[in-house]
């Protein structure tokens, strides 16, 4: 069922989030979106989110359902209900929205594709895995592949014609993949022989495209053990011959799949490299540099699972909070008598408490995500030397936030929404407990929180002597002084003030106890540092919120000011409910608590 | 798959809270369970591990995949597994463990049907609702049944040939009772008629049992509205003969199935009584007391439920730590080199923090679940008014917390328990994804843990001018008294004793508020109350554990060492990571926060 409540909400907040918290429209002064109006950006995002709802959201339910499944020829059956809902997404464009229009995409910038991800995500995130695995895929091509590969797959990825995948994982090395094993044996043509066994690839095997273009992880004979050994290697399922046409199936083979939870409409697969038949691949980038070119495309699929983790909490907020209008259960507590009318559920403090909280973690997600996407622009578009530099820090340091933080919250707002259901909320009968599940997924793909916190505190707040940290809380503290005057923003901006504060104190007194060299117990409670962090970098994106609002209440129509005062109210909670929840993680980052680190092994 | 370290852990477990801990024993010396030898508890819940490991556990899975469904001739079928695994259960006398011999029961102590209980519901959770439903209605008719109810119904329903229901909701009636509007209306010969529709039966339709005696609350015809209207009445699905034989159907329809995320296991009906043929019920206790007399089944059945949580979260604990100890992967951050062997995932702090969480979650509340049951047995053997009295303000203020409490941090265990295994967690491979489904039932059903918010806060804490607030503070300063001087305690006593005082303090700040008048204001935070108060529990029922703990050391084994350290190290990971989580909620309660009171409904 589409749910007119979720994309109507989503069309709102995105507008202003785009519009007027963080102006897009100034990125067409840059000259590098000058193809577009003034209006274009906000007439796409609109259309997207109409093909989301009409196109994507309906087979939500059945891809959940219809779980997909092995024949007994090794191949996959899914519903058709994907292929259909794919395929118009396809025919609109959206696949190539970031991507340059010579390769046939769209030229738009990142954050108006973010925006229009954000809306396929609110409508079925285990569809829209597809396309956003093809896009990341044919931009990691555009980046480091050479021109034949350029010339044979990237247009194909870009059409949708051909789907891409991120092959990494094997049954020995998931967070672990300097362990990995698969060997690429060169050839004297030039391409290698992949063989090894690969899991947990996404998209792996279905017969929704012509053809598969896996980037593959894999170590060349020879190559030094470890991280630094791994080199990446295009593999299509059917090799492609000089014309563009479709060749030979490639030694490809699907060994099993993963019957998951929930997500369930993206195939999960195992793969075979080079076990039945020869497996022809070819080297992307550099030698041994692999690592570096998936990060590539890894640090736009971190941020883009936040924004998916964000968008399940966002449909099941608004689902919840339609139902909460609806539903009639209950008095107040000071009006308790048998002869008083019943009140909507919304009138209630507990699930007005629930509905802020989901309010506050998904709203605050969509601000983060779009905000590192516009960072992406300005850094594609920054003309000097610093001010990339700079960009880069920030999106250093806010990356593992942007897919931890939404990843870890966003499932929460789910459980939540169920909760203000009630049995309803358990229930098939409502979308909410497949938004619940699905949204589990998000904690553990493309590197776990523990690795984020850890890849926060062990490598970004650290490197260049914490300059990218430096530069975060200089952004933070930039937003405060912007804000501080307004009488409205004062609580928000103390507070956050405050909580800077806290967080700069913390982060010296662990950088003193790693500069000691005890690096075990410097990352003992990094996860609960990527949540302190994670929590300031919200509140900041509600003060930002916040104080647009402020400072557009005064000229808004009636309608207007109760959306505006809404993020008022909602960033005044979030200092109130949540911002104060970093002091308990404060106090123990502070102290280096080894309680965990020093348990026996043997006294769980 | 029966999984045997999670049994070989509860057996000891058990041991230790019953044995060392609550010195059950004890209990034999009130002369109520003076058949029982010294040894008898201790074989009897043995016994019941091992039925649960063999005979429940085994058909868990099939349980949640093959959901009962509903045949076209309005009946319903449910996997023959099933059957199976309740037959056992009821041959092994379980069913009665807790009722008395002269009603065919074990006649044990509550706290040793409970730590049975445990067992089977960390072995199969949704298969052991049906007994464990069948038991309370059972005590319900045993307190206030009639001579010809009883007669009739309460030894087959002891035997497991007839299983019970508890009817409460209503489609427009789920957390308001008030407003149920199910008929009674009186026949001449002293029955009624039942004439309503009713929804989330538990066990509302099945041929698992010759019979189902359904308890459902119904309003006689003229009765006042809300609450006071209302009154309970036996209907069973088929009518008995005087003698003993089932007679024919009553007037009993299943109108539809509940189709569940998780706890598939148990069937979860919509009934229509009386819509298709007359449905004959008979009133149990007093008229319009029905709700009274249902609370005697519900606070016995809320306790249950938070037992349930915690033990689906302790099989999921154990199940983690099991893969933590067995799965390499990764290396110490000082000893990344590619060279260095991987290690254990045992060995990584987060992972530790994720166990060292579930561990303190679910041992903390299987001590709370287990002291509740506790003292429910003194109060049953307590021979003075005063004691009585206690005994039931000490269950009156626990009750609430011991039902949410755990259902809102087993469910947490469980998403760590999944989050140690990562993508393996995610998959149907393991049981974990299946826990963490069926556990999201728990904060649901039996009151929502936003009724129970209310009811501890807004009835319970505020009774009699605080009178059983104040006997659970003196118990848990009693606690601190005993262990104070204990070196090694030190840091938990004083921790617990300036938690007591600052819900003292916040207690008594929202009293005055309600003394004011303002009951929306006073009840407007009473879930972050709830929790509040809970972790404070919770951390009592950690110092009871450590102080047991730290005395055994010295007399110890070396095996026993490891155990009772883990016992001690547990209890200080909660004093330092979680228990400071009350400053948060004693901060936003103490000024009366109303922020989401004030939420403007168009502002969402």
């Amino acid at each position: 069922m589409s749910r007119p409540e979720v994309f109507a909400a989503l069309r709102r907040d995105l507008a202003f989030l785009l519009d007027e918290v963080l102006d897009v429209g100034a990125l067409r002064s840059t000259g590098a979106f000058s193809q577009f109006d003034a209006d274009d950006f906000g007439t796409l995002v609109d259309a997207a989110i109409e093909a989301a709802a009409k196109l994507f959201a309906p087979c939500a339910e059945v891809l959940d359902a219809e779980e997909p499944a092995m024949r007994p020829d090794g191949s996959v059956c899914v519903p058709d209900e994907l292929a259909t809902a794919l395929n118009a997404y396809i025919e609109g464009g959206y696949l190539g929205a970031a991507l340059p229009e010579d390769v046939g995409g769209m030229g738009l910038p990142y954050v108006i594709a973010q925006a229009m991800y954000a809306a396929f995500f609110a409508a079925n995130a285990p569809a829209a895995a597809y396309p956003m695995l093809t896009a990341a895929a044919a931009n990691v091509l555009r980046a480091f592949g050479t021109d034949a590969q350029k010339a044979t797959f990237l247009r194909p990825m870009v059409e949708g014609r051909y789907f891409g995948t991120m092959v990494l994982s094997e049954p020995e090395a998931g967070s672990s993949l300097a362990d990995l094993r698969t060997r690429a044996i060169p050839q004297a043509d030039g391409t290698y022989h992949i063989v090894g066994n690969k899991m947990w690839i996404s998209g792996g095997e279905h017969d929704l495209s012509e053809n598969i273009v896996h980037l593959v992880l894999a170590r060349i004979e020879g190559a030094p053990a470890g991280i630094k050994g791994i080199s990446m290697f295009l593999v299509p399922k059917r090799r492609v011959n000089p014309d563009g046409t479709l060749g030979p199936l490639n030694g490809v083979t699907l060994t099993g799949l993963n019957h998951k939870m929930g997500y369930r409409g993206t195939i999960n697969t195992a793969l075979a490299f080079g076990a039945d038949a020869p497996c022809v691949g070819t080297l992307v980038g550099t030698e041994h540099r692999g690592m570096a070119t998936m990060f590539h495309m890894m640090n736009e699929a971190r941020t883009g699972v936040g924004l998916g983790a964000t968008m399940m909490g966002y449909a099941g907020y608004r689902v919840s909070l339609e139902y909460a209008r609806e539903r009639v259960q209950g008095r107040h507590p000071d009006r308790r008598g048998a002869d008083e009318p019943a009140v909507p559920i919304l009138e209630h403090a507990d699930v007005r408490r629930m509905l802020l909280t989901q309010k506050v973690y998904v709203e605050g997600g969509l601000g983060l995500g779009l905000y590192c996407a516009k960072l992406i622009d300005e850094h594609a578009t920054a003309t000097d030397a610093e001010t990339k530099e700079a960009l880069d820090d920030l999106l250093a340091v806010l990356t593992p936030i942007a897919k931890a933080w939404p990843s870890e919250f966003g499932p929460r707002a789910n459980d939540l929404a169920i909760q203000v259901l009630g049995g309803a909320g358990y229930t098939r009968d409502w979308p909410l407990e497949r938004y619940y599940r699905d949204n589990r997924l998000n904690p553990i793909h493309e590197g776990t929180n523990g690795i984020q916190g850890l890849d926060l505190l062990g490598r970004k707040v650290t490197a260049h002597q914490g300059r990218a940290f430096r530069r975060l809380l200089a952004a933070i503290r930039a937003s405060i002084g912007r804000f501080e005057s307004v009488e409205a923003l004062q609580e928000l901006t103390t507070a956050l003030d405050g909580a800077v504060g806290l967080v700069a104190e913390t982060t010296m007194k662990l950088g003193a106890a790693a500069m000691g060299g005890n690096v075990r117990l410097f990352l003992a409670n990094a996860t609960e540092y990527l949540h302190m962090l994670g929590h300031v970098v919200i509140a900041w994106m509600w003060l930002e919120q916040a104080g647009t609002a402020a400072a557009r209440m005064d000229q808004a129509s009636e309608d207007d000011r109760a959306f505006l005062e809404g993020k008022l109210h909602a960033a005044r909670f979030f200092t109130r409910y949540e911002l104060p929840r970093i002091e308990r993680q404060a106090a123990l980052l502070q102290r280096l608590d080894d309680t965990a680190l020093t348990m026996p092994a043997g006294a769980f």
